[in-house]
């Protein structure tokens, strides 16, 4: 297969980490005869230093050109405590997210038994956790209208979504959980929320057409609890953008590592894949952030084009890594490898 | 001290918890020579099976007319699973909480020696966490606009602060902060949302006043991980509404039982005081419920009123229970203790 790959490494950590998906990639690419190219283009604070703008023109060029996006990290502190910034780092993130289309956003969180004890969570909570949550990633609160009234004494934000924002989304969940255990749980706040009392009746509606998958709706405090309460009862979750934004950071806590957790957003046309931890700007150029994350973003790349076995090797090269402890210090304080280390074990592995 | 107190048991087991809370401050009442006069009137689906509105306006007029509410639970599931109903229990707890101008509500949150190991969190993780959550209560998208479109296909919630809102619960933060550890905590979203980008504003002006406490800000995103993966690094968390609902009940899970965990929602006039539970329709009428949230909401509501004595021989009443094992199913699963029992024996206690 021929693939085009537009690689966003961004701020922080994300050059180090996406370097090591890339060699992943190359070497797949080698021992499967496919041709993966590569080109790279400045996004978040990196990108405002040199352009002034978060997503130059030219870097979305790039992604609508590519067949899919290879993303690092995007933010730098220099930007976080100056809130009347004009112009940010993570508008970089939101506006390609926009541009390119990617409304549902995938997170899969798994309790790998290897790292079981490192979790916060006690191993009997966790035990058998394997879920995904499907987050509206366009839509909602991040991009509804923004106020500031001219005195600066009042700001609004508007959340609204549309049937359609909303169906598009629920058939790729429920699609989902057809190939999976068959639940589907709908996080929302209906009792308090239009837009909510939107989403239930949008998703009873599809779920007529999937009947071999069950439906149930959790209000958001709730499911803030269930999760750590009692992970292993979900199969699929689906919710709008800012609580799928709390949702999935609050699940990737339950593996035991945020260094090892994937996520693809997906569009009719595009699709993104980038790591859920974000910049580290403390780590950055260290070479002790771990590539893992990237590594399986890489694998939800290859997953996302149909290369199964492609995938799945990755995969089994990442399984082996975290078995003989070829890890980074997030995952064993004593390990003495860096994040190029690990990046070459997988892909000799491979 | 004379006080005239406002129950509203409201739904589920809320009557039967209320009424060990009521039998609590009747022992108090005694021991300490005051006298507590108690009214009540319904609230929730209680009161919209008996009047169509639930909160009709006798309800608000004797709350207003009492020096504090003692509040039961809300919500039945027969009004939660449809979404278009025009008329639901939780708009009482709302229009109450509007009406009554009760901007602020105040959550402690701590680790209870005696149950540390019921948490489905690590005990090195917990030990030590004591924190509270100021959550904004009368602003935000819980009351902005609302909106459906004439073809049902669009909907939207509005999300507006002003300076004001802020001001008055960030002055109240910073004040328990400043008898606490000194450290406050916002969480807010300042990377996407306007509202967001007032609070960091409108908190850090306010800050200047109140040099010895030292603050700082939180994604809530990342709060969401944080408060399960380092809760002891929270002293007071201050947060609008929204984000609080989901932070604090995620919060909740942290002690090992929200059956303990009791709350105080205050204004500049009133004051209502509540167990954060819900109204548990399934153990209502069983004599399971445990009643020591609702009882130490009465201690909260005495701590107000500077009844400091008072309200800390309620708290040695609740240890001493804990501590023999004279508690409810849910903290003892052999345990033949009821609801009644367990209030009595801290009634008597006292
Ligand atoms: C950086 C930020 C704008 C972003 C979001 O809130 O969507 C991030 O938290 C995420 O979840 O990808
Ligand atoms: C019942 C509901 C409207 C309420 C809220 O969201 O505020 C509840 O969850 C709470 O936190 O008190």
């Amino acid at each position: 297969m021929k693939l085009k790959i537009a690689v966003l490494a961004g701020d922080g950590i994300g050059p180090e980490v996406t370097a090591q998906a890339i060699k992943t990639l190359e070497a797949i690419a080698e021992v499967y005869d496919h041709e993966f190219e590569f080109e790279s283009a400045p996004v978040g604070a990196v990108a405002i230093d040199e352009t002034g703008n978060p997503l130059p023109e030219e870097t979305l060029d790039l992604c609508e050109a590519s067949d899919a996006v290879l993303f690092g990290a995007i933010g730098d502190p220099k930007y976080d405590n100056d809130p009347s910034a004009k112009v940010r780092p993570e508008q970089g993130l939101l506006r390609l997210r926009k541009g390119l289309g990617l409304f549902t956003n995938i997170r899969p969180i798994k309790a790998y038994e290897t790292l079981i004890d490192k979790s916060p969570l006690k191993r009997e909570i966790i035990e058998g956790t394997d879920f995904t949550i499907y987050r509206e990633l366009t839509g909602g609160i991040y991009f509804g209208e923004k106020q500031l009234s001219k005195d600066g004494k009042e700001a609004s934000d508007l959340c609204s979504y549309s049937e359609k924002e909303i169906e598009r989304i629920a058939h790729l969940a429920f699609k989902a959980a057809r190939n999976r255990k068959k639940k589907l749980t709908l996080v929302d706040k209906a009792n308090v929320l239009e837009t909510s009392r939107l989403w239930r009746k949008v998703v009873t509606a599809i779920g007529k057409s999937y009947k071999d998958v069950s439906l149930d709706f959790l209000f958001v405090d709730n499911a803030a609890m269930q999760i750590i309460l009692n992970p292993s009862q979900f199969d699929v979750i689906l919710t709008e953008n800012m609580f799928g934004d709390i949702i999935s950071d609050e699940g990737s806590v339950i593996g035991g590592s945020i260094g090892l957790l994937a996520s693809a957003s997906v569009g009719d046309k595009s699709a993104l894949f980038e790591p859920i931890h974000g910049s580290y700007p403390q780590a950055k150029g260290k070479d002790i952030a771990n590539p893992i994350a990237s590594i399986l973003s890489a694998a939800m790349l290859l997953e996302h084009f149909g290369l199964h076995d492609e995938a799945d090797l990755i995969d089994q090269a990442v399984e082996r890594a975290l078995e003989i402890g070829m890890v980074t210090q997030d995952l064993d304080k004593d390990s003495t490898y860096g994040t190029r280390k690990v990046g070459e074990f997988i892909a000799d592995y491979i």
